[in-house]
């Protein structure tokens, strides 16, 4: 998608690979919305490290920078012994692995490539083949969200008030994005349109990465405050509701996405507003039975009580450089906090899913599991 | 209510006023919760600043203020000339009342001063009766709440989990609160639960405010984001919700209140949790027919895209004083915002209203607006 850097509009992927020099580069995500920077990583070690240290984050984004951190180690290979490069692809692999032990992502990207290399027979054959397939891997993840955003342009239509909550834009992945998708398709197909971005406490990701993508692309938005889209709804200023998840049930046509994602969709459900859920079809797991079993993770209470920012006011006693993000705390000093990260919302509540491959009801998920891929 | 300072705790108005000295005291909210202070206010004019600069803010409190500010002028009148004294009692009056001019409990306030003072025949007989009305208007304030509080403690049991959002606490006031009126009460009568403060975004009155009220009551509680609390009705977690109200309209039921807080009520009634609303009579508005009626004030947008705290992160450049409270930007540097800064929730969402004089369901307001003090 586009960057504006120095007054010219340029476009970026999240992540891309630099070939002949054998680099990854990368947006530098902590930066932003605050700072636009590319990073770049020149060994597959310091590719590890822009995961784990979430340089990159969103599971299409770190899929792909593993895929390409998979690609570069096998690429510094030297020599033609097939046993040592065995080896050396297992510590290239286990190293990015670790990087995020809990993500799915990586770990599906890495088989890819080390799938495809299967086919080959050199050592040199093999790179060759580890470069493509992460190509492939990452053109792969544009396709799909590209796809998402051809099918769900159709819900948009000029005028529109569209509400999306925290970010699943093309940050998260390597390209377009997936709730973000159908905007950006609506955009290209010359539609007029203006767009809310809920804030998402307690980590603030539409006020920052969503916003900052949607100026970005010149498309017209509002943030506001979690507590306030239920008022506009029912002041009738809402008209569609597209979010992203983390996790969607196959069975069940449940979705796990971020905190305040079931409150918006029961908001939406009593003002008659359709609300949407874009997925690419990595996120579909087809083997839990009931959305209560979806682990819900615990975040740390900071979160909750402070915020993130870049100093605007000053004092005689403070000169703080502006640019310079810090945390403050906002609560009472000697408060807790509960912070569940996701929230589960029920299938009935869901107008459709918007995947790669069209849109469909939630529950009509497993009816056609086998045509979305899913072997059993 | 009590605070505790330098490890003592201690009983605090918001408002008092120390009749021999004629000073009024204030505690000094801005600060609140980094920082108890209370500040002595020695003449009217240095009472309406506080009113204007928010030392003090909520409707009960200041009510109170502007009274005892109303007898603080009277007071400090030297002679007999009940012509100058007229003159100044106007004057005095004129600047309490231009401090806050859209709010209507200063106007009431110092009304009902006024009348009272109408009894007295000489100028020192009208200023003991100022004095004495100041202080039965700050004591009514606080006799309503307890009023409020020993109704609600009636719908806490032990073991609850009892949701509230905003600030409508003793700091609102001149003592007890409305909103935490039932929790103050319930804990005297010897009841251990467990309060969720909704942080309560764009300007965070829960994390700040009701957290540090809670805290100095030594009451459980736990921040949340105001996204978590839908989740948290869905496990089953949250037995109760008590708010308060900015005006409550007498003819339907429907209750303005600070942004979120009709969206709490439909999720509550998703999950089948009473939903409560605390208020004094001064806020019913028994004139308006129509909720969609009442002006929704729209506050400024830097609210939604920042954050006021404490710095807690040091860097090399940035030698901040602890205790300095900072404004920072969270959101993308240049989006905008929408800042709706109240909602109305509909009668048929509000399990029952807790006035001084009992609970009622919203809709036995009117039929029973006699008893209430409406005298049309």
């Amino acid at each position: 998608m586009n960057v504006t850097v120095r007054g010219k509009i340029r476009p970026y992927r999240t992540v891309t690979f630099d070939a002949p020099r054998n680099h990854v580069r990368l947006i530098e995500q902590r930066l932003l919305p605050h700072e636009f920077k590319i990073v770049t990583s020149r060994t597959f070690r310091e590719t590890a490290a822009a995961i784990r240290d979430m340089i990159v984050r969103g599971a299409g984004a770190i899929g792909a920078t593993a895929a390409y951190g998979l690609a570069q180690g096998v690429q510094a290979f030297r020599g033609s012994d097939r046993k040592k490069f065995s080896r050396h692809i297992e510590t290239v692999y286990t190293t990015l692995k670790d990087a995020r032990p809990t993500a799915v992502d990586p770990v599906n990207a890495m088989n890819a490539i080390r799938q495809a290399m299967a086919r080959g027979k050199s050592v040199e054959e093999k790179q060759a083949i580890a470069l493509a397939a992460a190509e492939e891997f990452a053109n792969e993840d544009a396709r799909h969200c590209a796809e998402i955003g051809r099918h769900g342009a159709q819900l948009i239509r000029n005028g529109m008030n569209v509400l999306t909550h925290c970010n699943a834009g093309w940050l998260a992945f390597v390209d377009i994005g997936s709730a973000t998708a159908p905007l950006y398709a609506a955009q290209a197909a010359g539609k007029k349109f203006h767009v809310f971005c809920d804030e998402t406490r307690p980590r603030s990701q539409g006020a920052t990465l969503t916003a900052w993508e949607l100026t970005q692309q010149g498309i017209a938005h509002q943030i506001i405050a979690d507590n306030a889209a239920g008022h506009l709804m029912q002041r009738g200023e809402v008209d569609l509701v597209i979010v992203g998840s983390d996790r969607t049930l196959g069975r069940t046509g449940e979705v796990a996405n971020k905190i305040g994602t079931y409150t918006k969709a029961v908001m939406a459900r009593r003002h008659g507003i359709p609300f949407f859920v874009a997925i690419p079809l990595s996120t579909i797991d087809w083997n839990l039975r009931h959305g209560r079993d979806i682990p819900i993770e615990e975040r740390h209470a900071s979160e909750v009580l402070g915020a993130w920012g870049v100093i605007q006011t000053r004092s005689a006693e403070c000169d703080v450089r502006h640019g310079n993000r810090v945390y403050v705390r906002v609560a009472n000093p000697t408060s807790g906090a509960r912070n569940p990260g996701f929230d589960v919302t029920p299938a009935e509540l869901i107008t459709g899913i918007i995947t790669p491959a069209g849109i469909f009801k939630p529950t009509e998920l497993w009816k056609r599991r086998r045509e979305l891929g899913f072997t059993v």
